[in-house]
């Protein structure tokens, strides 16, 4: 039977806290309360996202909702333009710039905002699978949040071709609820699909250094690039004080990163010029006690890049005061301190922590699933349709983005990558009507990577990609590159609109220092 | 000696949580460390203002900065352009439109964001008093914040006319350690001044209804509009859960107000605005559900407006399903329930509280100072002096806003008030040298009040201010220039070119209903 055992859900950032809402543009019927929409149509197939990040919100933002009937479940109601994050937390840009609301596409989509932590044992039912939402820990208002689980059905041979979309409430079952992800306060209720997107991403690797979840900031979503933002304001406030020591001062000005990869470059580039301009501005005695340092436990960083680029950016980053520190280990993080193998305690006022992908838990216990044994990726074949343990194809289920790879092509896990692949997709699911022949394999087209060095300069790099002009590019140009790029990208109209209005007023007035 | 016992901060907002930071643009020289800014010219003299709100910002904006050392002392390192927190609240605006940094003006001021709770025991110096602040208990990553005390040591008439700016650390007095306001753990230093504006504020007032504090919110800050722009989308997405009763839906979808105050009126306007737009679009099934109620103990909302305006305003609210319940009594606020006397229990998603405002504590302490009997307001002559207790008033300190009242002339508490107020103070402040004079005495202009009342419509009352030309007005005409004041006030040029991109945007796009 058809992947009968795997229920997925995204979780893009960290653990920590999570969130427990379900919503939907239309909900479907009802088992227990009067339906608020009745109207939905029957007479198309069901496809559900999982995810709504670079994969699943291009799959949602692309298919045609003339021929499916589409539910996305995630645990955000946006995309999260990655790109843009970093500008985020220093306040380059306004958050909502980053974001994309996943309702844009509403009334025809049905969303769900919902959180899963946990597949539970098969039911009674067949194929039947739990997924428990956790309770959003984060706002003060939001004690009285009803926490509730979400359960899928997948669609069993036996049924219609085009079930009612139903849901079911039922109590969740005891043998999970002593579990301490299992809240235990919420109603499960059931979702039956024709046909399944997992695009689930992955969440931060930590390497399971102690103390990295509690005491570090991820750049994966805007809630943390607005934490981010926040606690570089409250290091300035922090060591303005009068009252403290310059040893003090030293520490707290001391912003770390872990990871030398883009988005660690990134943000250390961005950090660098809200320092040198506004901080100057602002706070003209504390700059100098500022200081950005980069830990990779590689050899160099940027590893993506070709070397000559690499050299181009440290060389850079040397000449803004950015100390690089490749082939050193992070062994543990406490409240403002880092151990470092090679160095022992550092002191630091805000740590960021970027390095690469962990694999998502719910991939990871998804069963009946071949999954790569290194990153615990899904398997799927180049058409991108799961693969079960025996190397069959599930034809109704397909796999994209972080959480998963294709057999024997090991692609990187990149926005361009899961972009590509939802497209692959997409046109995929809207010709599924029109077009029986099964279309080509997926197959990357590199674009080459860009990454900002800070000071209006990045590097580029299409090198391996067939493209003899353009390989490399370091410098203003490949800033211009870098910028434009974005206006080519999955952004709204709207931020469209917005994106270069912030640039515009930034550069004439200054990044807004505002903390609250 | 001159006002021996006065020591104020501001407190612009609901008392639970409150942040201890200070900061400056430049920071005077220290007892403990190597001063980071020794360029602070010696041969001004010293101006401090406390709070940043309408008085304070706008002394701080207008002041002459070749003229005087500024210092200003506020919780918040940025003014709050209040009129425009319910559009914040309901995503008209973004919550930055808002906001002016107060650092817009360093490096000639010096900011200290720092938060007082108590004036403590006068020390064994001359006319020294202490203010506690209390740490940020809103941020994750804040807990390594340092709390800390600031003391204001008023001029002495034996010392120079322009003594350094001078601090200096020392333990927090022994007999404070047992209040709860105390948080023990900061170093408080002293920083004198030659004159000082006092525009610290009130409070939101409670009257002493259990349970507001804890369960309403308040919108006074812009962190209050994000609060409640959350939760709104959050009572959507707990209503939007397909397993919970249409009688739970009507419940979360409740919002109520209690005030029928401006604020309160133009919150449930715009409030209303939103359910009819984007939520209607984007939550098609669930906005039936939604209902707006305010409540007010007066017999009328909108006290200080003319009856006809009034009529319409209650009419219009009518005819948009607003309900008003007039002449009715909170008695207390359990989570997710009001007690009215006059209909029992109302469950609510969402309770918007206001209903004026309350003295501030620090004012309330405030001793040898001449204060209104009914509200507790500082009084001052109509030269905006403080007065002592015997009416003879202080030559050095004023006192502005809605921390402040004119002898026998009660004003509103309003901005208008408060602006017009700093700007008569500041004019006073940048001729001191000029001009010896003894400027006028201030006079008020009633520039006439302006609400939002939903759907392009506004309320316009100049009536009484002897002006006989467009006494009152109503509707879209009323509307353009509520939506026009706001280009002839206290924005920054940056803002002016955001707020009207964001109506823009907002109007072409809709409101942006992303919760993070």
């Amino acid at each position: 039977m058809l992947c009968k055992k795997m229920v997925f859900a995204g979780r893009p950032s960290r653990p920590a806290s999570c969130l427990v809402l379900a919503s939907g543009g239309r909900a479907p019927a009802y088992a227990n309360s009067r339906a608020f929409s009745s109207s939905l149509p029957r007479n198309k197939e069901r496809l559900v996202i999982l995810g709504s990040g670079w994969g699943g919100y291009e799959v949602l933002r692309a298919i045609d909702k003339e021929r499916w009937n589409v539910t996305m479940i995630s645990p955000n109601n946006y995309f999260n333009f990655t790109p843009l994050l970093a500008s985020c937390a220093v306040g380059t840009l306004e958050f909502r710039c980053a974001t994309e609301p996943v309702r844009r596409y509403s009334p025809e989509v049905v969303a769900y905002q919902a959180w899963c932590d946990h597949i539970g044992k098969p039911c009674q039912r067949f194929g039947e699978e739990i997924l428990i939402l956790e309770r959003s820990a984060t706002d003060r208002f939001s004690s009285e949040t009803i926490a509730m689980c979400t359960l899928i059905t997948f669609s069993a041979p036996g049924m219609p071709a085009t079930p009612p979309l139903s849901f079911e409430t039922r109590s969740a079952p005891k043998a999970d609820a002593t579990t301490t992800q299992f809240p235990g306060t919420g109603t499960p209720f059931t979702l039956t699909y024709d046909k399944l997107v997992i695009a689930v991403g992955a969440y931060s690797q930590t390497f399971d250094v102690p103390g990295v979840k509690e005491h570090a900031h991820f750049l994966k979503d805007v809630k943390d690039a607005r934490a981010i933002r926040t606690r570089i304001l409250e290091c300035f406030e922090q060591a303005n004080q009068p009252t403290i020591s310059d040893v003090e001062r030293r520490k707290l000005l001391n912003f770390c990163i872990v990871g030398g990869g883009p988005t660690g470059v990134e943000f250390a580039a961005e950090l660098h010029d809200l320092l040198h301009t506004e901080m100057e501005r602002h706070y003209p005695g504390l700059t100098r006690f500022a200081k950005i340092s980069m830990y990779d436990v590689a050899p160099q960083i940027l590893g993506m890049f070709d070397e000559s680029l690499v050299k181009y950016a440290e060389k850079t980053f040397k000449r803004d005061g950015i100390s690089i520190f490749t082939s050193h280990h992070v062994e543990r993080v406490e409240p403002g301190k880092l151990f470092v193998k090679e160095q022992g305690e550092v002191p630091f006022g805000l740590l960021v922590w970027s390095t690469g992908l962990a694999p998502n838990p719910l991939v990871q216990s998804a069963s009946d699933v071949k999954k790569d044994l290194k990153t615990s990726s899904i398997i799927t074949n180049d058409h991108l349709n799961v693969l079960k343990e025996d190397g069959t194809p599930y034809s109704d289920v397909w796999a994209i983005g972080d959480a998963a790879m294709i057999e024997d092509a090991r692609l990187p896990a990149t926005a361009q990558v899961a972009n590509q692949k939802a497209k692959y997709l997409t046109k995929k699911l809207n010709r599924l009507v029109k077009d029986k022949d099964s279309p080509k394999p997926f197959e990357f087209h590199n674009q080459g990577s860009l990454a900002y060095i800070g000071n209006w300069k990045a590097i580029y790099d299409r090198s391996g990609t067939g493209n003899n002009v353009m390989n490399k590019e370091t410098g203003r140009l490949a800033w211009l590159l870098w910028r434009s790029a974005y206006f080519t990208m999955t952004l709204s109209v709207r931020n469209k609109i917005l994106v270069p209005t912030y640039w515009f007023l930034n550069w004439i007035f200054g990044r807004d220092l505002t903390r609250f």
